[in-house]
């Protein structure tokens, strides 16, 4: 953890050179980088045996686990793209910066061990918040037995952005990519899809009550990323193939045919879709199949089981702590990716664009 | 490489239900993140054998390296604090997004092996900008062997912000941090300080021509992390402890001190700053002194040398290919941290405080 490596954006003292890029005021009063760093290092539990420079220096040095590989991942939330200060408090803002990138080392089949954190903090994000954040990113952290072992903080002009990069590792051949299924591989996908698009709207908008809606809306709030149930698909090779659902399902099953060299096929009837999520698409006029399918933020793991790993899905199942997994349709020859319902099929939509 | 775990931003086809926070257009014309991805991949060397997954999955996953402790670092470049676009071409910030994390390397003895890229673009910076950035970004990393990974991109509602993280490897007891340094050792920098400082004040005011300005500017625009020099430190025990300039020399040395339980005195008369920048620093009425020390954005190393380690240094700038040190002072056992000029002494300048 330092502070940006800038430089040339503060009046240095005494060099009667000033240097600031840009007209924004460079040195807003309240605590510098420095006392910010500071409570982040208070804040941090004991380091572990494994982390040998932590926060502070200019960079964390780590051992690396013996006889493992090393997933390395980075994601960025920000500020009026990826939340809304009105909804998300900094500390929901902390734990999904964080969660989103634990998602992504699950949807490897790794074991997620190492964060870095790095803030672009606006003049109107106080040093509460800061701690808020802070806070919110230590708690999960804390769940997933995550090190947070450095980072960067810079001031923005603009948006609050927060960039996290997660390490974890897996056993070599035990790593889950988008490209090992093959065609009759059964599709699975763990929890609901739907909820947190369902609960954003419904928050935007300003929906009448739903039950179950606040549960939604905690989803795109806090997603809970499926850290176990990852890391044991992998350790137990019980997926071909697995991929995340942070751009929804309909993407996660056209990303993991593409890379596969396959269709697939998805059966409406079998999509977990939470009952509020559904009624709350109904009311908005949407087709619920399809905004389920294409609704985003959901951070579950979509992933395809060879036929002879199923007795080894079934162990990753009883192990995985009541992660619901739900088979949803299957991997195909024909090229095609679909949805099937009413004994018809139809195209599954199309990925984000995002720019 | 991939797109932003946002999800809920764009208008998905046929969900009916808009879930974009924020009220910018959310679906700009021009290239899509997957296009920006492939011009990308397109533009990646072939992968060496240690990477397992590249760009395109939800993470990296790499093969460490055999017996060796890993270095971790995260720094950020946001447009308006750290470079201004009329100075900075994109390839320009491409290339220093990754040399300010080279740096940090650098400066803990280690070798860079591995980078990972996270953008957040605005719409003012088009396609072939973002080209730029990516092959400013890619002519550093071929010439330090670092091999670009993975990373995110997202849609920026404010500036071009620009997250770079490098992993790197050193040997066991072969790691350089700021706190090895004792009472008696050396100082020594690498290169020239001021001189980055100089350059962008200089453009920022028009000052009129001085011989070598430009290539102060050029060190703003392009900084050369001293990759090799940081390796070689580490790698033959000749220093005791180290850091980069980033904030400027005064901040290095107070941070030396400070970690290695010392104090230092620097002599002004030692100090390496161009002629360039001493000309402009007088001109604008600086101290030339105080700015060079103070003046930031000079990714040169400082560090320490114990007096049994002076022939290993020796041996080091041998190998180190030109890169001149120069020794300015010494750690002292009085915690004082000291600037010695005309006979007297007088304190260094504070750190910059960034927000």
């Amino acid at each position: 953890m330092r502070h940006a490596p800038s430089s040339t954006h503060d009046r240095a003292p005494g060099s009667g050179a000033s240097t600031a890029i840009g007209s924004e005021p460079s040195i807003p009063p309240r605590r510098g980088e420095r006392g910010l760093i500071d409570a982040i290092r208070a804040r941090v539990p004991a380091a572990p045996p494994w982390l040998v420079v932590g926060i502070g220096d200019d960079a964390a040095v780590a051992a690396p686990e013996r006889g493992a590989l090393e997933i390395l991942t980075t994601d960025a939330l920000v500020e009026s793209v990826h939340f809304d200060r009105r909804l998300s408090s900094p500390a929901d803002i902390g734990w999904k910066a964080l969660a989103v990138n634990l998602s992504d080392v699950a949807a490897m089949g790794g074991t997620p061990r190492l964060a870095l954190l790095s803030l672009g903090i606006p003049d109107s994000f106080e040093a509460p918040d800061a701690d808020g954040l802070i806070d919110g990113f230590l708690a999960l952290a804390a769940d997933a037995g995550v090190t947070l072992a450095g980072g960067n903080i810079t001031r923005s002009p603009g948006p609050l952005f927060v960039d996290v990069t997660v390490t974890g590792h897996a056993r070599p051949r035990r790593v889950l990519t988008r490209g090992g299924g093959r065609p009759g591989d059964d599709l699975y996908v763990s929890g609901s899809i739907g909820g947190a698009a369902a609960g954003l709207t419904w928050w935007q908008q300003r929906g009448t009550a739903i039950e179950g809606m606040e549960a939604c809306v905690a989803r795109h709030r806090r997603p809970e990323p499926r850290i176990r149930l990852g890391a044991l698909l992998g350790r137990n090779r019980a997926a071909s193939a697995c991929m995340d659902l942070s751009d929804g399902l309909a993407d996660a099953v056209r990303q993991i045919a593409a890379a596969s060299g396959t269709g697939a096929e998805v059966d409406a009837a079998l999509l977990p879709v939470p009952d509020a999520a559904r009624a709350w698409f109904v009311r908005t006029g949407a087709d619920p199949e399809m905004a389920a399918v294409a609704g985003g933020d959901d951070y579950e793991l979509l992933f395809a089981v060879p036929r002879r790993a199923r007795g080894r899905l079934a162990t990753v199942v009883r192990q995985a702590r009541g992660v619901p997994v739900t088979r949803i349709g299957t991997l195909t020859a024909d090229p095609a990716v679909v949805l099937r319902r009413a004994g018809a099929t139809e195209p599954l939509p199309a990925g984000f664009v995002h720019f």
